[in-house]
């Protein structure tokens, strides 16, 4: 869970493609790296994206190798011709290419495998500038390579890399980071954890942790990441000093967190409620109105969830609230269907119509319109219903969350997520008080 | 729909934020301006992505307007110490810096009017270089400015605007787009239209749309966004020629594209089933298996999707869809929860149990695990039930999907809309042939 290691110097990113520099890609590989490189330590100085010509490409390499000890280049390693990324550096630091067999080799297997015949252009991406390690591409035909540039006294290293991202990510991960955490230059190493916090605002956040580090020895970062805010503790010093200081601020972060910490790690919300109702023996069924089906979606993103979550109901409309999940029709005439009194039904309904251990309701208005002077936009009630939830068997509160229609959902599944999270940990749902609308209400 | 105008100048951009160079937030700036740059015939040059450091946001500056005539900057314009591109620029450009009065008192009513105290050092927000040209943000406190850089004789133009991307948008949409498109060095128009598709691949479309242009006066270009692939097509000439040749280069795509064409202009296929739904007067509901939820998601983020979504069930179980969407018990044993015996009684019991006129369904094998020889991974049935749908009131039909458990997801509720799509048009939603999985079976 812990990143580990690394030195002082500082890196640039070169993102190459047409399609970056006209809009119909959004370069998310750079973030990627950028968070990856300032988990060890190491600072992005700038990162460039050019198009597919060999002179900004060279323009590129020029000016982010003047600069930093590290340039880490994605894309333009294709088979076509205007993949001009090795072309390019080789001459940027003056070597030439040379093929390498293995990696033909590699290739034509890798077609073979797929059952389909080897392009002759494929073999362009076996020619490697002379004096470069190669980096194996497990996922694809591009491998990468570092290469020191010699005739620069600085010695900066040029890494190169595929632009697809399932390749990029795996040979980052797996070769790149881990060798770059060893370019020690004074032996300090950099240890780092990171904490997902849910219904704490990063100024809460920052209040809550005061104290917790010595600015000289450790940092904190946050990063936002709606609707979570995640916080990063990173340590430099000596290998085993700073582990242990790394864990010692870690015991402190989760105390004085508490239920706000949801993990540790790049772990989701749907994740730790999949980990919990699995480790519990709990199944789940969710009853949605406002959230419209994005509680299902999400749960049902972690692979093996069927383990665990039965299903549900969206009641989009309330004839469906009353057919389906049998809300009384004097509870929606009486309290409307944006009512903690409906959202208990819900949640009961659900959990009897399918009989999950846990049932959990979401009623709404996301917006933009249908917003009422008592009830505007973001009025959400959420419910959880099972046999441990107190006398009545449900809880209920009103929440009054924010945004636009797509921020409503999102923060309503996460809430309702949250509760199930909470229940699962012993603790009480209604301690999730993320947009909490006026006191909670006994029943 | 159409987006008219501009010249063949070249632009680069730069986002400036520390935030960017340490992967706490994806750019997604960049590839919005560089869309919009590409829409009017303005080719981007680089983008370059700095922290808020003055020597690196100078160094961005020096090298963006060494090459482009346009140089349009997002980020660094806020009140705080570390927000540097104004003094930056104006230090570059070689000129002081005033302080703006209207902007003062703008900046002071905004916080006025959100009941807030002003923070004194928002008034730094109110200074510019000398010479720019304000641009208003209608929606925060930071305005943006244009600048000719006087010193360089090719005088380039420095375009800022703040980092907030709603306020980017509105800015670059209303005021720099239009301003740009004016920039016209020889009279030449460029007008240009988007074709959203679904179906065929970016090779399947070339192939589809060959012949359809003169290279010399126009341009298609393809844009992948998954599940989808847009088609644009560019024309370049003096104002009233190109709209004409335009209007009926896009009478022939229509053709081409038949019904692989979604819709044109930004719309998505969500909105767009929901425009269908509406003129119709259909409900629909929504039976889920594979699809966890998704396309109630989908269908729900269009405002005022209530009209014709009624809700659904999510069968993730067999148990549900035994129990409450009432598949027969016998169908499950004999044909599997993933067949389209199954897809049609989940289809047709969501119909009964909601009192939707249309019911769909989805029931598959995501992955990564639970693929058989028979059924691998990506294995999906898709019902549709209703009235007029043959003699049996349901189709139904088996598809191979691929890709990862998201990718999966994801293409089937794209095809499970695009059913309803088609048969809201009028068309048979057996026609819908992405992926398709052997021969349609007559029931």
């Amino acid at each position: 869970m812990d990143s580990t290691n690394a030195q002082g110097r500082s890196a640039a990113i070169i993102s190459t493609g047409d399609e970056l520099v006209q809009g119909r890609t959004v370069d998310t590989n750079a973030a990627y790296i950028a968070e990856r490189l300032a988990a060890i330590g190491i600072e992005v100085y700038s990162v460039m994206v050019v198009g597919d010509y060999p002179d900004r490409i060279e323009w590129a390499w020029r000016h982010t190798l003047s600069k930093a000890d590290f340039v880490i280049s994605t894309g333009g390693l294709g088979p076509t011709a205007d993949d001009l990324t090795t072309e390019t550096l080789a001459h940027v630091a003056g070597v030439g290419l040379r093929p390498d067999e293995r990696e033909a080799q590699r290739i034509s297997l890798y077609f073979k495998s797929h059952g389909r015949p080897m392009p002759q252009n494929n073999l362009k991406q076996a020619r490697f500038p002379i004096g470069a390690e190669i980096i194996p591409n497990r996922l694809g035909t591009a491998a990468g390579y570092r290469l020191v540039i010699p005739q620069d006294k600085r010695r900066p290293t040029a890494i190169v890399l595929p632009g697809v991202p399932r390749e990029m990510k795996a040979m980052l991960d797996g070769e790149v980071v881990p060798w770059l955490a060893q370019q020690t230059g004074d032996g300090t190493v950099f240890v780092s954890r990171i904490f997902q916090t849910f219904g704490m605002s990063e100024s809460a956040l920052d209040e809550a942790l005061v104290g917790v580090i010595d600015p000289n020895e450790a940092r904190l970062s946050f990063r936002a990441s709606f609707p979570q805010v995640s916080v990063r503790v990173m340590v430099a010093g000596d290998r085993t000093e700073s582990q242990r200081k790394l864990d010692d601020i870690s015991q402190v972060v989760r105390e004085r967190l508490g239920c706000a910490l949801i993990a540790e790690g790049e772990v989701t919300m749907e994740e730790v409620v999949g980990q919990l109702l699995r480790q519990k023996g709990l199944s789940l069924a969710a009853a949605e109105s406002c959230s419209g089906g994005l509680i299902g979606h999400r749960i049902t993103n972690v692979p093996g969830s069927s383990v665990y979550y039965v299903g549900g109901v969206i009641a989009y409309s309330n004839d469906v609230k009353e057919n389906v999940l049998g809300v009384s029709h004097a509870t929606l005439a009486t309290y409307g269907a944006v009512s903690e009194e409906t959202a208990r039904e819900m949640a009961m309904g659900v959990r009897t119509l399918t009989g999950a251990d846990l049932g959990v309701a979401t009623t709404g208005i996301a917006g933009p319109a249908g917003g009422t002077p008592e009830k505007p936009v973001g009025t959400v009630a959420i419910a959880l219903a099972g046999d441990d939830l107190g006398r009545t068997k449900v809880q209920s509160r009103l929440y009054q969350l924010w945004g636009t229609r797509d921020w409503v959902k999102i923060l309503t599944s996460q809430v309702a997520l949250d509760w199930v999270r909470r229940h699962a940990l012993g603790a009480d749902p209604l301690s999730s008080d993320f947009g909490l609308r006026g006191k909670p209400r006994s029943h």
